[in-house]
């Protein structure tokens, strides 16, 4: 790791500002929820307006999706976009949503108010870099099997083009363990914390899989440090058209956020 | 799974009854603490005192030590056995110690209040069995890449003879990261209480192998609904004939029952 | 490592003898062929006769079984051990089998030619201890998550008390990877004989867990320097009591026997 | 797995074709043998010439690299095409090159014969359509911690869009062992060619890490079926910019191919 980077790391504040709305990750946890994909302005719509009102600070939605086969549904694309950007004005909540493809960057600049990598494109470079050669801040999920120094060097590419709004989040790793999607790896908190200064958010619904873990995880989250969570709703989880099985309902993302509240 | 057990499993209390001190799982946590290895009279001594008065409530140390090359300390056996009762009379602390060793088992039963049952030893299925048939309660750790339903497995080859008091202990699984020993898989804690009903606690100190991260990752397993937590604490670290980097000195310890008396 | 147990290592032939055939492992493949567990006198004695006809120079033969539940099959036991006998003395062929219990150390001496420790064992350091008191052949099955150096650790701890006829045994490692039933390790053979100078053997049935992979996973092993096979071979796999799915039938295990002849 | 893609795969033949020479994977191996990355001319042509003289018949070369951290060396980019492409017309040789940006696909079209995906990238679905919509075949490698259905759906990605021209790479995964750099599956050769009839290549360079493993490691997986290798060379291994402790020097290289024709 190059002291370089960990020095504008460590100086750098992670600030994410939408008009008037402003999120301070040295002082605000981020709360980012929302359906795995947007299928629809009414579903992106009621959803924004249900997790704002519990206490979400950002929606999610995906537009382009990156799937393992090419007959699974692909996301909306531009009319997703378009989708998101109308629910951002409505509601008035900042947006994060993926960016998969370099040509795209121009339109999800527009669009988004956080930009994600996912974890299929963590060692991306050529995308790191572009997302590091522009200002909005970036959401680097680790990769499937990326160790702790693997990540920290693909933030040093975006970080190298000059960009240090860097969210680090942990997202699960692959391991033998087969009872749930992946292995949520709560070290990856307070090390990355230590290593880089870097914020850092924690994502339960992918990590595990399994909608009754989504509780227990995001609370052991918080307990560990970690600066935010990053949660998949859905108006009606068993509709929906992917990840179903981990995304949580609005009336258990509700409980869940009473329950953080607490901690 | 077979359900015979699991109705075993959730009907059982597992109670540690030493002396007139009661630790019933189904109220208090169980919070272990003490030498990875029992090394002296004083070393034991010293900690127990400190670790109850700290809030501990059983007191570990290993006799017999599981370790990977014939040449390393391998613990002080008997005589490790009989400083360990002494200590355990002398300051008023259940105790838990390892078998390795069938023919072991009358003596471990006289000295200990709780067997532990080592991660190498999870599938020594002639083990499982010797505990099973007797009244004491067992720790038994995940084995190092064990799945969910293995692990269960072996609890239903105890409770199979009869004993059902189990605390299960996830201590890290083995995966490809690097930075930690192993992985601390939480997602484990609300697992094993859904499917088996069996209180578990988490071992943060064997899990990272590394002593800054034993006080979040505690927080964390606290947070997701572990019944105990099983810490390595030595009165010089540095010092350890094993697993030194990883234990906790006094002040740590001290200072990290104050956090989690908090949540 | 240490060096003093590898150069012991490196100074001995496993030879294994019974009656007047001889097996040189400094010249000659060890060819392992039977069924996982000893189900009748018929099965194993027709696996014999077929088995040795077909090349293979060692059979093999479960009597006492470790499985992940206590409800399944556990293997014939004491007279799964008598059937070995019986088969051995009517075939005139050495056996091997697995040994699960220091307590039956004395009668699986009197019926095997080489003693089995199998990969959940491969750090019961009791059971390592124990086979290296005696002067049987040991066959030293890789930990399901064993490192290299762990490997060699635990035939260190066999060496230790006197004996250094051990052979190891790849048999495949747990990953993510969940085509197979485990992943086999081949870089394994060149390494345990440049670090130890041991004998090594492939399981090419565990590691896979699928017929159609057996022959070309042996002809790998055979091509990457393996010492030998270690092969299930059943009557009828559709019929048999534990790992139908990766055992060969007769056909089948004579064509693979062809096939590495020409090799 | 669709099985409209799996016919495709099936009932197309992967050849390379460059000036009158003709590689027909039905018949011929593909034996792909080069530097990491291409560092100057002379390393080029003199490995170029070694390597074909001594039986390889596609030279690879590396010009844009993936690297873990922005300050490692990153290829000589243009410059490296272009030398690929000038020793390309003297050895008269086809060559393989990396492609990272899809922005650079028509110049590496044009330099190159087979264009390479690599492992980071085996799940970058922009770039998987971008080459499916070309017509130079492709190898792509199989990602760090791939499943094989995962593996098969990246090829689903290229084949989908018309190019069926596809050569699959087994370059080793990502598990807990760490002796060698990575685990050689050998078992995914006869399940590539089972499931999807495409073939397959493997590379005991970088799944190894380590020099003296990839002669055992070329030959094992030509017993398992392979229908070539890809591997490293490099006129001196102890002075490369990259991947230096795995390389082969040119007598080494010899001796493997030696080696090779004799099975």
């Amino acid at each position: 790791m190059n002291n370089e980077f960990l020095d504008k790391f460590a100086r750098n504040d992670v600030v994410i500002k939408t008009g008037n709305i402003v999120i301070d990750m040295k002082k605000d946890k981020l709360i980012i929820a929302g359906p795995c994909a947007i299928e629809s302005y009414e579903q992106l719509l009621d959803t924004a307006l249900f997790v704002k009102k519990s206490g979400a600070n950002v929606l999610r939605g995906g537009a382009f999706k990156p799937r393992t086969y090419p007959e699974s549904f692909q996301g909306l694309g531009d009319e997703g976009l378009k989708i998101l950007k109308q629910v951002k004005q409505e509601v008035k909540i900042p947006v994060i949503t993926e960016i998969m493809d370099v040509r795209d960057l121009e339109k999800i600049i527009e669009a988004a108010d956080i930009i994600q990598i996912g974890s299929r494109n963590m060692q991306n470079f050529t995308l790191l870099k572009e997302v590091g050669n522009q200002e909005k801040p970036v959401l680097l999920k680790r990769g499937l099997s990326a160790t702790i120094k693997e990540w920290i060097g693909a933030a040093e590419y975006i970080a190298n083009e000059g960009n240090t709004k860097i969210i680090m989040c942990e997202r699960g790793i692959r391991t033998f363990s087969d009872y749930t999607r992946n292995t949520l790896d709560l070290s990856a908190v307070p090390i990355i914390k230590k290593e880089t200064g870097l914020p850092i958010v924690v994502d339960p619904s992918h990590s595990t899989g399994i909608r009754y873990l989504v509780k227990p995880m995001s609370l052991a989250a918080i307990a560990s440090g970690a600066d935010g969570l990053m949660i998949e709703v859905h108006p009606h989880p068993e509709e929906a058209l992917s990840d179903g099985t981990q995304s949580l309902n609005f009336e258990e993302f509700s409980t869940l956020m009473e329950s953080i509240q607490k901690i």
